[in-house]
Formats: C-alpha cells, sequence, structure tokens
C-alpha cells in the first residue's frame, strides 16, 4: 500500500481512519497538494469515512466561485478552459478543475483515459485537475462532483472549473451545480448546432462564440445575439463574447464577464449556493430512487400499469403515481 | 373553423366529438390522410377525446417498425433519413417520421420553425411527416410521440421514423421508444464526438459512419468498430456501416441491417414492444411527478433537508426516500 502511494505520487486508495480526519482538513486548508487529494479519493469513492470528512470540511466552505463550461462539441471548451487556467494563474488565482469524461458503464471505464492535454498545468502546484468519470451518457454528472467541490473549496481554490466533454445529462447537471455557467459555441458546426443552442441559451450566464478567427464567427455571433432577444424571461442577458482560445483573444474579457456574474452570485452569499447544490443532490438522488422501483416493478407491479395504459385504462400519470405510492 | 381546415388543408385544432371517434378510427386504419392528420392532432394535444381514441386504435397496433436516429450534430441525420424514406418508398413501403425539435420552453416554439427539407416527401401520400417540439433540451421527448406512434400505426405505415434533432435528453428518450435505434456518426466531428459516442454506443442497433466520402470515414470507421470491440456486455455486437446519403451509398446496406434488427425484434411479439414503450410513459410521467415534489418542496421540506444534507447529517439518498415518502 504504502509503496504504491509512494510509485505514484497519487492518493492511496481511498478508505482512511475516522480518527485520522481532523489531521486530513487541517492539511486540505493549508492547501497541501497531497491531503486534497487524498480528500477528493475519499469522497469520490464516498468511503466510509466520507460522510465525516464532508461533515469537519463544512466550516471551511464558501470562498471558491464554481464556474460550469458546457456547449456542443467541437466548439473548443478544453482548449479554453485551458486558456482560462492560464490566465487564472497569470493572476495568482488556485484553480481546481474537474473535467467530466462520459464514459461507458458497460465498458467500465473513460474511455478518453486522463487528460494529458492538460500538460501545462501538472507542473503548477495551484492547479488541480481531477478526471471523473460521468454514470454514462444515460446517467448524467456523477454525485461525487459536487463533493469534490468541497474538497477544492476547502483548500482554497479561487476558481472551480467544471467542464464536460460532449453533450447530453451532463450538460443539464453541470447547468444546476455551477455558480456560472458558461456556454461555448463556434462557428461552422451546423444546423443542428443552432438548434442545441437554442436549448443551452436557457441556461447560459455567459456565451461565448470560440474560434473568433474563423469564418463565420460574426454571424454566429449575430444569430446567438438574436436567439436571445426572443429569450422572454426575465432576468439579465448575458453578454455575448467571441473568444479565440489558441491564441488568447477575447479571454480577458471572458475573465472580466465571469467576475462580473461571480459577484452577483456571491451577494447570494455561499449558503444559498451550497444549498442550491444540495438540493440537487437530492433531486438526483430521487430520480435514482424512482428509477429504482421502476426496475423493480418490471415483471411485476409496473408491467400491469403498462398493461392497464396500453388499453386506455389508465392515464400514465395516473400508473405513475400508483408505482410511487406503492 | 371549417375555412380555416380548407384552406390549410391542415387537421383542425382537435376537440373533436367522442361520438366522432369510431368514424375517425375506420378513416384512419383506411390510411386516410386526413385521418390521419385529425387523429395526430387530438393527439398531440391530449385533447378530452384523446384517451378514448387511443382505446379505439389500441386493436388496430401491432403492425409498424420505430425507428430512432440518433447521433450528434454535424453527422447529416436528416439527409440520411430522407435517403431512408426515399428507399422505403421505392420499396413500396409507407412511411411515417415523426422529427423532434428541440425548442425552447421560454421562447414556446420551435426555433427551426417547419422543416422545409422535406419537400420530395410532401408530394407522397404514402409519406407522412410530423415536427414535434420536444419538451425543451431539459425536458426530451414529448410523451405525444409515443402517442403518434399509435395513430402512424393504426393508420397502417410500414416504418415510423422517429429522428431527433441535436442531443441531449431527446437521444435517450429515443433509444427507449424506438424498436430499432440507428446511431449516426460522421468523419471529422472532433474529439468531444468520439467521447459522445461511448455512450451512445451502449444503446445502437446499428452504427452508421455518415458522410462515408470524406477522408477519415474509413478511420472513424476503424475508431466505432474499436471502441465497440471493448463494449463488454452481452447480445448482439451492432454492424457498423458507411453511407453517403447525398449519394445513397450504402443506404440499401442499412435498410437490410434495419430489416435483420426489425426481425429479431419482431420476434418478441408486437405487444411485448408496446409495453415497453407503456413503461417508459409511466417513467417519465413519474419523474415529472418527482421533479414537481422537489419544486413544490423548495422554500419549505426541501430546504429544511438540504441544509440537513449540508450539515452531514443526511445522506442525500436518504432526504430523497423522505422526500418521496411525504
Amino acid at each position: 500500500m504504502s509503496s504504491s502511494r509512494t510509485d505514484t505520487g497519487r492518493a492511496p486508495r481511498g478508505g482512511i481512519d475516522r480518527a485520522e480526519i481532523p489531521a486530513l482538513v487541517a492539511r486540505v486548508c493549508a492547501g497541501e497538494r497531497r491531503a486534497v487529494a487524498a480528500a477528493v479519493t475519499e469522497l469520490e469513492r464516498m468511503s466510509d469515512a466520507a460522510p465525516d470528512l464532508l461533515k469537519a470540511l463544512h466550516p471551511h466552505l464558501g470562498h471558491a466561485l464554481v464556474i460550469g463550461f458546457t456547449g456542443p462539441p467541437g466548439a473548443g471548451k478544453s482548449t479554453l478552459v485551458n486558456a482560462v487556467i492560464s490566465h487564472a494563474r497569470g493572476e495568482g488565482r488556485r484553480v481546481g478543475v474537474i473535467a467530466v469524461d462520459p464514459s461507458s458503464p458497460i465498458s467500465g471505464g473513460a474511455i478518453l483515459g486522463d487528460r494529458i492535454r492538460m500538460t501545462s498545468a501538472l507542473d503548477d502546484d495551484d492547479v488541480f485537475v481531477r478526471s471523473l468519470a460521468s454514470r454514462g451518457y444515460l446517467g448524467g454528472l456523477s454525485p461525487a462532483a459536487v463533493r469534490i467541490i468541497d474538497a477544492f473549496d476547502a483548500a482554497g481554490f479561487d476558481l472551480i472549473l467544471l467542464e464536460t466533454v460532449g453533450t447530453g445529462q451532463n450538460e443539464i447537471d453541470v447547468a444546476e451545480v455551477a455558480d456560472v455557467r458558461v456556454v461555448i459555441s463556434a462557428p461552422g458546426l451546423g444546423d443542428d448546432i443552432q438548434a442545441m443552442k437554442s436549448g443551452l441559451l436557457e441556461i447560459a450566464d455567459i456565451l461565448v462564440v470560440n474560434k473568433g478567427d474563423r469564418p463565420g464567427s460574426e454571424q454566429t455571433l449575430q444569430q446567438l445575439a438574436g436567439a436571445l432577444s426572443i429569450r422572454a424571461g426575465i432576468g439579465i442577458k448575458p453578454p455575448v463574447l467571441k473568444t479565440t482560445a489558441t491564441s488568447g483573444q477575447g479571454v480577458p474579457e471572458l475573465m472580466q464577464a465571469m467576475a462580473t456574474v461571480g459577484d452577483r452570485v456571491a451577494a447570494l452569499g455561499s449558503e444559498a449556493r451550497r444549498r442550491r447544490r444540495a438540493r440537487y443532490l437530492i433531486a438526483r438522488a430521487a430520480a435514482d430512487l424512482v428509477a429504482d422501483r421502476i426496475k423493480a416493478g418490471q415483471g411485476g407491479a409496473l408491467d400491469k400499469l403498462a398493461d392497464a395504459v396500453l388499453a386506455g385504462d389508465l392515464a400514465p400519470s395516473a400508473a405513475a403515481a400508483k408505482l410511487l405510492k406503492d
């Protein structure tokens, strides 16, 4: 055990003793890299000690701003996140990154594997990157992400960047969990992207047209602004920015926009933001419970209800209420 | 009312009398285009007569094969669906199409608007296309799609093609509803697509690399085959096909693969397939119920539970169980 710990320079495989928690939390709060890695591992795997660890972290939370980066494939999210990391580091800010890889529950692991692309960040003690398998395309963001946010927050990271690869339930979840939602698009992604953006518009605090050096970026910007103008909801219209992540063009303006939204969010108080994340955890757990009940009802209660729905004797909503009641 | 009906050549705005149902169903079963349009409208809007209409359609179901087309943006789904329609018509088969547009619940309408692209189908009495707004990026496929499937089935359509634009919850839902799931990809869509495909692999009966005339299509094919080889689940490995929808290349092979999967599915019996769709309707309704309860609990019961979760006194799953119980 201890030799593998030294060999890999990574955290032990979870399972610390409860008695070790106070010391671990003190080291996490001091920003000690190895302690953060150990805490993250405990929380990711939801070890026996994890509930007590979360409780011990609780008094040390509330500093970090969580920024979600979502958007359609091909928009250059990863490159833009890297540019944001560099910029934040240039300002002396410490950055935690949670990168969500959709993985197949069937293959059991992330197909992308570890992300080598963040090599520049790997030599920097004030950037901590953790890749996290999602719960598959169907399952969405792992609740572990919310727990890891607490560890990063206690460790004094100023910014926590939550990046999804791909689309689907992950993006929806990231929108729920983040304090600031950045939706990234790019020119030339085709018609389907336009349709998708119309959905993502609902959740955006900031809209970014990346690959701003490509032809058509101005047109994409105008289309987004146009789509926004028919967003009927009250509230503040999100700014639409143009970036070129590869050159860094527009990234200072993005940082500024993130800070502006961050100030607005900070005014809500950190308890309100954390409560929102707790509500999200409960909602996800409730959805899981319902899914379990549906699975358990197959071949039995659920099939009988399904037959009644098929015969037109029962509305699906009435059948659902019955299923939840029993 | 009746004048607008004549003007647009479309169905009346719902609300037929129950006494009219037997006559309507007889006309639907005769494949009368206007009757199908009227029935679809009733079912889409879930009019007062809709439950009785569904019941009356019930004895006339079981013929159609429902084929879902999903995949990342830019893969050329729409063009491929058009090619499949042409091919099926060439074989004398009748085709119903349900095209799902993600729409913004905020703007209240489909941004894409009516799809003009299917003009060649519009002159053909044996192709019926209905665009359907999704329930937004967050909400997924409308349950109306499942009801419309029944109307198309009773009308004697051989194939019902269910196509999503964009990604997200829609795709997941289409996978649940369809008898045959075709997942479409294309070369040159970037790294994120690779990640997304790893999730879509789980639900595919047939994998298609479209835009087969583009450079890199062979490589994409190999990557998909490679990803499939680590799909550990039992069951039948989906075939990986190459198509060029614009020229029709590979479409006959796709039709053949769809027929093969269709035969396998038909062996399950139509009741089993319809029961699966009914289970899906119940599951969606249950999820809606839970979402309603969570919404209703905000500011009250849910916030108390969230605080207990934050303090580490309650696990999210225990909080969820409490929420569902009350």
